[in-house]
C-alpha cells in the first residue's frame, strides 16, 4: 500500500474534535503523524474521522442465532437455556461454515465501524468432536473470514478440557475440547507462527468451569507477556459452583493463582464479590464488559461504577452478536449504569473525562489494550486504522465540535458509517462494501442448510 | 392520493411474518384488505413491510440538546442538573426555532422508522413568557414541522399551571405556563378545530407538580374520551415531594381523582409504589416508558415485569431525543428488564407472545392505543401507515420467517429502513428523503444561533 495523507473535515485526536487536520499513514498504515488538512492527498469531506472500534469480544459463529432466541415466550428462559440453542447451532457447523458465519459477523462489524476484532476462538473440532486432519483447520476459517472482509483480527485461541467442575464434555460441547493442554499449546504455538500484520493471537482459558486452575495457571505461565482472556462470573450459578468447589470465587481463585497481570483481560466480570473490584485494580488487568448480551441473557448489571472508580481499565465486546455495534455496546456501558445508580456521568468517576469521552476509549484504546495492540488513537507509530461518520447523518447534523463525540456514542448508529480503513485499506468506502451481495449470498445458502 | 396495492418480498401480518401478500390501501391511505402479491401495483422487492412505528412521547424541541448535555464530567450530575440545561435551550427558541428543531426531529424520526409522532407540547409562549399574538403560534409551528416532514402527528397539548406544589413558575419555566386553566382550555378547543385526518390532537396535564389535583381533574373531565397523558413518577423526589404535599403517591392522588381510565396514557411510570401497577391495570390505563431517556437522565428501572404481569398495555417515546429510533427503545424495553431480572422473555409474561412480538407491540399498536388513533396493524379501516426494511440489511441477512421480527426488534437499526409510508404518501423511498438538505441546511443555521 501506498503512503496516504487523510483528512476530513473534522478528527478526533487527544479527547477533542479538530478541523484542519490531516492523518499521515505509512505504507503500512501506521501513523506518521498529523499534518496540515492541505497536505492531503485524499479528503473525504464532511466527515468526522476518529479511530476504528475495537471489539474486544466476539463469538463470530453466534451470528446465526440472530432472531432464533428471542422467539421463546417461556418464562423460564435465561442464560443456560440460551446456551442449548448456541450449542446446537454450533454443531451444526463445519469448518467452512465457520468461514462463511465468520464473514458475515466480520462484514457486519466492519459496516458499523469496527476496525478490529478480537474473536474468542473455540470452536476447535469437526461437529462431532472428532479433530480435524489439520488441527488448525476451524482457526484457518476464522483468519480466512477476517481476510475476506479485511477487518483486523486477533485470534484468541480459547483452551477448554472440562464440560464443568468434575464432568467431563457433554455431546454438544465435545467440539469445544482440547483433548489435552499440551494439544492445545501446540495448537496455539502454530498459530503464533501464523501471526501477520492484520492477524496476531492471543490465548484464553475458557472459564473457572472449563479448566481446572493448575492448568490456566500454566497456560498463563506459557504465555506470560502476550494478551491472556477469560470468561469470569457471567452468571451467578458459576460463581456459587466455583465457590463450592474450590473455596474461592473465580477472581480470587485466578488472583491467587497468579494469573491476573496487565495482559490479563476478563470477560463479564458481572458478579463480582467484595474486595474483587480491587483485586482486579492493583493487578493492572483489563475488565471487557459486553453490554447488550449481557441484558440480553440476562446477565445482570455489573460493578460498572465501582470498576472505574478503582481505574481498571474498562474494554467492550459484541460477543452473543445480538448487535453487532460498538457504538450501541459504548453507549450502553454509561446508559447501563445510569439506571442502576439513577444518576449520570457514572463511568467519569476518577477521571475528570466526559461519559462520552469513557465510552468512546472502552471503544477503541482500551480494547486494542485487551487485545495486545496499539491502536485506537493517532500517536505516531500506532496502528492507523479509522473510520469516518457522515456529519450530515440526521443523528450528527448540527452538534458543535465540543458535543460531536457524545452525539456520536449516545445518538448515532450504523447508519453514520461511511468510510472504514483497516491497515491502510478503505474496506468501506462512502458507506458501501464492494463484495457485500457475494458474502451475504453464501451466508443465506448457509443459513438454509442449517434451519432449513 | 390514488389507491394503491403495495407489496414487498414479506409482510408482517397478525404476528406474523407473511409472504404473497399485498397491502391494498385507499386513497385515504387506510387499509382496504390484504390481497395476493400478484395484484400489486407497487412491489418493493426484497423487504419487510410491517406497520409503522409509533412514537408515543416526543418533546422534539430537545434535539437540540443532542450531545451537549453529555459532555460534563461532574459525578454529581442528574435529572434536575440536566433539566437546567433543557430550560436553557427551551427559553431561547422562538416559533420558527421551534418548527425548525421540530422538522429535524421529526426528519429523524421518519428515516428511522417513524409514521406517528405524539408530540407533548409544552412550550406556548415567547422565550420571555409572553403570550404570542396569536396564542396557538407555538403550536402552529409543531404541526407546520410535521407537515414538512410527512410524519403524521398526535400534537398533546399540555396544560402547565405552576412550577413546582406552591411554587410559581421560575423565569425558565415562564414560557411553558399557562396563564389559567381556561386561557389553556381555550387553546386547546382552538386546535381541535385544526384537525385534520393527519393531525389529531389530544390533551396532557404536565405533571402533578405543575398541576393541582383538582385542575387536572377539571382538564380531565372536560376532554374526555380524548387522549390525555400526564408525566407520572419519573423521578424518587417528585413522589417524595407529592407524598409530603398531598398525602398521595401521584398514581393515587390521580386514581382518587377519578382521572385514571382506557384513554389516559401514564409516560414513565418508574418509581411506583405498592399497588399502584394494580390501579394502573384496573383502569385501563396505558403506560408510555421512554427506556432510552429513562437511562439517559439516571431515572432508573421501573416495573416493567409486574406492568406486563398486570395486562397494562405498554407503549415507547423518545423523549429526550438522545436517540431517535424506536426500534432502540422496543429492544430496550425488553433487555432492560433482563438487565434486572437477571432473566429473559420477561416482557412475555400473561401473554405467551415472545418478548420480540410484545416489543413490536409496545412500538406500534400500543402507541397508537395512547394517541387514540386507529393504527399499528393492518386490519381493514386502520390507517395504514407502513415501513419496510431491507432483508438484505446485514442486521438482517439469513434470518428466516421466524426469527425476523425478532432480529429487526433486537438487532436492527436506521440503516435498514427502506420506505415509510404516512397517510398513502411515501416520504421515505429507497432510504432517501427528498428534502432532507433542506430542512438540515435550516436546522444547522438555527444552532448555530443558539450555540454560537
Amino acid at each position: 500500500m501506498a503512503a496516504v495523507i487523510v483528512s476530513a473535515a473534522r478528527i478526533y485526536v487527544d479527547g477533542a474534535v479538530k478541523k484542519d487536520l490531516a492523518l499521515e499513514l505509512g505504507p503500512d498504515g501506521r501513523v506518521k503523524g498529523l499534518v496540515p488538512r492541505g497536505q492531503a492527498t485524499l479528503d473525504l469531506g464532511e466527515r468526522l474521522l476518529v479511530p476504528g472500534a475495537v471489539n474486544a469480544h466476539s463469538h463470530a459463529f453466534q451470528r446465526l442465532l440472530r432472531g432464533r432466541t428471542q422467539t421463546a415466550s417461556r418464562t423460564d428462559d435465561n442464560f443456560w437455556s440460551w446456551r442449548e440453542i448456541m450449542y446446537r447451532a454450533a454443531g451444526a457447523l463445519d469448518a467452512e461454515g465457520i468461514r462463511v458465519a465468520s464473514r458475515q459477523a466480520f462484514l457486519e462489524m466492519a459496516l458499523s465501524g469496527v476496525t478490529t476484532v478480537g474473536e474468542f476462538h473455540y470452536l476447535h473440532h469437526a461437529p462431532d468432536g472428532t479433530p480435524y486432519s489439520d488441527p488448525l483447520a476451524a482457526a484457518r476459517a476464522v483468519i480466512a473470514a477476517a481476510g475476506d472482509v479485511g477487518i483486523r483480527l486477533c485470534l484468541i485461541r480459547t483452551i477448554y478440557l472440562r464440560g464443568d467442575f468434575d464432568t467431563p464434555p457433554s455431546d454438544l460441547q465435545r467440539r469445544f475440547c482440547d483433548g489435552s493442554l499440551e494439544a492445545a499449546c501446540a495448537a496455539i504455538d502454530a498459530l503464533v507462527k501464523l501471526e501477520t500484520p492484520m492477524v496476531t493471537v492471543a490465548v484464553a482459558a475458557h472459564s473457572v468451569r472449563a479448566m481446572a486452575i493448575g492448568d490456566i495457571r500454566a497456560a498463563k505461565d506459557r504465555y506470560r507477556g502476550r494478551p491472556f482472556h477469560l470468561h469470569v462470573s457471567e452468571q451467578p450459578r458459576e460463581v456459587e459452583v466455583c465457590l463450592a468447589k474450590t473455596g474461592k470465587s473465580p477472581v480470587a481463585l485466578l488472583a491467587q493463582a497468579g494469573v491476573l497481570d496487565k495482559d490479563t483481560t476478563l470477560v463479564h466480570a458481572t458478579h463480582l464479590r467484595d474486595g474483587e473490584v480491587h483485586a482486579i485494580a492493583r493487578s493492572g488487568a483489563t475488565v471487557c464488559i459486553c453490554p447488550s448480551t449481557e441484558a440480553d441473557l440476562g446477565d445482570g448489571l455489573g460493578p460498572v461504577r465501582e470498576l472505574f472508580g478503582a481505574s481498571v481499565p474498562m474494554a467492550l465486546g459484541t460477543d452473543g452478536q445480538t448487535l453487532l455495534s460498538l457504538l450501541e455496546e459504548g453507549r450502553r456501558l454509561e446508559m447501563h449504569a445510569r439506571l442502576q445508580h439513577q444518576r449520570r456521568n457514572v463511568v467519569t468517576r476518577n477521571t475528570g473525562d466526559s461519559s462520552a469521552k469513557a465510552c468512546f476509549d472502552a471503544m477503541t484504546v482500551n480494547g486494542a489494550r485487551a487485545l495486545g495492540i496499539d491502536a485506537g488513537k493517532f500517536e505516531p507509530g500506532s496502528i492507523g486504522d479509522f473510520v469516518t461518520y457522515d456529519l450530515r447523518d440526521p443523528a450528527l447534523v448540527g452538534c458543535d465540535d465540543d458535543a460531536l463525540v457524545a452525539a456520536l456514542v449516545f445518538s448515532a448508529d450504523s447508519r453514520a458509517v461511511r468510510d472504514v480503513c483497516v491497515g491502510g485499506r478503505l474496506i468501506v468506502r462512502d458507506g458501501k462494501y464492494t463484495r457485500i451481495s457475494e458474502h451475504s449470498d453464501s451466508y443465506v445458502k448457509l443459513t438454509r442448510q442449517l434451519f432449513g
